[in-house]
């Protein structure tokens, strides 16, 4: 992509602060960094909503032309309970809880991963990398920062100088912290007595005797800090600078901010041109937390297993409800709100099925402008990800579907094929949707509902309204309700 | 399982040559490992039924009662084109074909290899680790290895010593060869110069310039050789002797020879109790291999989109059909043979969903004896996996079923629940077979078809001719054929 075919693409950077022009280093390649789940309980709602919002760029990055490498890591070592370098390994501490070898919790919740990213229409990325295959590289990357002065060992275990970084480098700058107020926000923890300053965090942290995940380094046995790992394997597989790094706002400080840290003191260079944060769920206006008892898993949103949901929400419907949020807004959940992204994904749907049976005609009025809104979705994308916006042009486009269906008006066969690119690349190849099975049954069943709705009209025809009552019945007896409207005979599962 | 439930397990080991109960090392758990997929191209199928074999074991171990550690490894480095010491990196080389990072191969054909896996229904393993992820512990084995002299180093590159190792040990016991001739048979290649014997393997290899994958080492920068992999992640997870080590056979030599020349080599103990190979695939009596243009991919299959393939067969075809022949025999496919198995799994399935629907009636001459039933099935799985024997025994009960079934036998209500249980458990649980929809459809279908064939009734039972003809064609518009027949009215999808 030497040239943009399309208007340019702006994201907002958390960096700037900054809502700026996406200019890739080396197009037409883009390096994308996301960070991925910590592999030891299931995955949650939370980070669904993450991974959709990066899906959803990386879909978009690669619907402008250009070659995406994405890096979406896997953290299976170092995550330490409560997020701090004190406390257990949240792997070790579920290997312990549930009799398993770390590698086997590892195993067990990645695969969960994989599941759930699947139910959710979530492309896999191009690179899954681990922690545990990159503790060469994890270790060589600690001895470049101790060689440049910005770390040092005590007692096995190796820690960043933040003080003497930020003399010279501005820590704190993505996430507008400074440093005299993290001092005084700081509480003395345990273990801290080996580190010079309490901002400053592990690198690598030694292995105590009861430590299951331990590996040689120069330090003797131990594992690597959290934050490491994502500095490793981002720079190893995008390049020492990189284009677009992106993740949960809750891991803007301290994980980020130490990733920047990290590769400017060991290599010099500002990791990542462009970051990107998105936000967090709330559930009737509260925060999502398993605290507060409203933290719903993604399991229980689709079976409807919890006690705040009144009944469960399909995959789509849960991936058009997010979408309909831009990525960097708060997303409320509730019953209402699901209830009615799902009634607004099956207009789409039918919309689309409506689309791919109309024909031809010449227009009686003045035409639909198809490319004035193929303009409005491209330019709602290239806004920041603005995916409620380019929905709502969609539904523009919904109703123009549905004039035509009904008569009042009509496409030309050029507009009608262009209309039809453009739905099938936004609604399926972008926003990622797809037609659901289990709410709408699978072809066998639409083609064996034709015969069952052409037997009832035949006898409705002859007035045998005994023979089309006894097909309602045992319509309804499948949990099938039949609707007869002025759009013709359509029916619903229950 | 302090205790054993059930008569022992005899699997034939490949290291004696016969056929040994199995007892494991600390019941009640037992430490299974299997040699996974170099993830550098499309999953073929004589590892479909490599993993499906060991799956079928690792099922039939869970039905016993012990709790299996399952390690499959995923060969993400080292392993070199043509199985030797010297040539490309597999992975390096399709990364240069496809012009990607070696990582991307190796994320996209993981990817492909777990959807396969998943298509034909085999279970993932408690861990799935990578070469890459144990290069610490693979250095660490080479180094315990040139201690105690048995291997050196040269150019930067590590070499284990065959001639020193069997001065001591038994290097060829697993796959019966002889040093002598074995040396006879060795030609000279390039590179091998730097092996004091052509017998000697690398475990460590120095990366020349142009090599994509390479870390640092003691010897200089390079790479695992490939055997080394599987020896350190097999006894990480397992224990430095473990219960079973599982693989094709034409991994017998060298590579799992290898292995045992490894371990010995470096820690003085035998790896592995019980040695177990699966057999190779064959194409209408040829060895099915790409070079004879007869190697169908598990796609192809399924697709029915190869000249040697009249039509496509379903996953679930493809698995009881792999199940009908004993892991260690050769099996040979063929268009015949495989209807035969489709014709095989509809009549067994056909037997679930009427014993589903059975009533309990008092028999009317001698019960059928389902605890005899019961036995022949878990002596035949006991009897070194034996699949095809014990679904033989299940057809016997096959025939039970569809005796009660048109009221020619009958079984009490503890006879048919005790049934129930046994297809329950050998047809789903250990033999992994499941419904598939695309044949024969969602439940929805299934419903719905009940209501169509319930109108053709209702026209037949009024000699209304001219509305159960309509019937009929609007079903085979559709694909569905209905019969009438003495067991009643079935229909089927072509």
């Amino acid at each position: 992509m030497a040239e943009h075919t399309h208007p340019p693409l702006f994201l907002t950077n958390t960096l700037t602060r900054k809502k700026e022009e996406f200019i890739p280093l080396a197009p037409p390649h883009v390096g994308l960094y996301v960070c991925g789940p910590t592999v030891y309980s299931d995955v949650h709602l939370g980070n669904v909503r993450t991974f959709l919002s990066f899906d959803t760029l990386f879909r978009w990055l690669t619907y402008l032309g250009y070659k995406v490498r994405y890096v979406r890591n896997i953290t299976d070592v170092g995550h330490l309970v409560g997020d701090v370098d004190e406390g257990e390994d949240k792997i070790a501490k579920r290997a312990r809880l549930e009799q398993l070898e770390p590698m086997e919790v590892v195993q067990k919740y990645t695969n969960g991963f994989h599941d759930v990213m699947r139910t959710f229409n979530i492309l896999p990325p191009s690179i899954e990398p681990t922690a545990t295959a990159h503790l060469i590289e994890q270790i060589a990357m600690v001895e470049r920062i101790i060689a440049k002065g910005f770390a040092y060992e005590a007692n096995g275990s190796v820690y960043f100088d933040v003080p003497a970084y930020a003399q010279h480098h501005a820590y704190g700058e993505l996430s507008g912290r400074r440093i005299d107020e993290l001092v005084a926000n700081t509480r003395d923890t345990e273990g801290q007595d080996e580190k010079r300053s309490p901002l400053d965090f592990a690198l690598w942290k030694r292995a105590d005797k009861n430590h299951l995940m331990h590996w040689p380094s120069p330090w003797g046995e131990g594992f690597p800090g959290w934050h490491l790992e994502c500095s490793v394997m981002s720079t190893k597989y995008l390049g020492r600078t990189f284009d677009i790094h992106g993740g949960g706002m809750d891991l803007k400080f301290p994980h980020h901010e130490c990733e920047i840290a990290q590769s400017v003191a060991a290599d010099g260079e500002a990791p990542v041109r462009y970051w990107v944060h998105g936000n967090m769920l709330t559930v009737n206006g509260r925060k999502m937390a398993k605290s507060e008892g409203n933290g719903f898993t993604p399991e229980e949103l689709i079976t409807g297993d919890h006690k705040l949901l009144d009944r469960g929400y399909s995959p789509m419907t849960v991936r058009f409800f997010m979408l309909q949020s831009h990525y960097a807004s708060t997303l409320d959940f509730s019953n209402e709100a699901l209830q009615a992204a799902e009634r607004g994904l099956q207009k789409l749907m039918a919309a689309w099925d409506t689309l791919e049976r109309l024909k031809p005609a010449p227009p009686a009025g003045e035409a639909y402008d198809v490319a004035a809104l193929e303009k409005a979705c491209v330019a709602a994308m290239n806004d920041d990800i603005n995916t409620p916006v380019m929905i709502a042009a969609l539904f523009d486009g919904v109703r123009a579907i549905n004039s035509a269906n009904d008569g009042r008006a009509a496409f030309s066969a050029d507009d009608l094929a262009r209309l039809r690119t453009l739905f099938q690349a936004m609604v399926f190849d972008v926003l990622g949707l797809k037609r659901e099975a289990e709410k709408q049954g699978d072809d066998l069943s639409h083609g064996l509902m034709n015969v069952v709705l052409g037997l009832r009209a035949d006898a409705k025809a002859k007035k045998d309204f005994a023979a089309s009552d006894l097909i309602r019945d045992r319509l309804a007896a499948l949990g099938i309700t039949v609707k007869d409207g002025k759009e013709g005979t359509t029916w619903e599962r229950n």
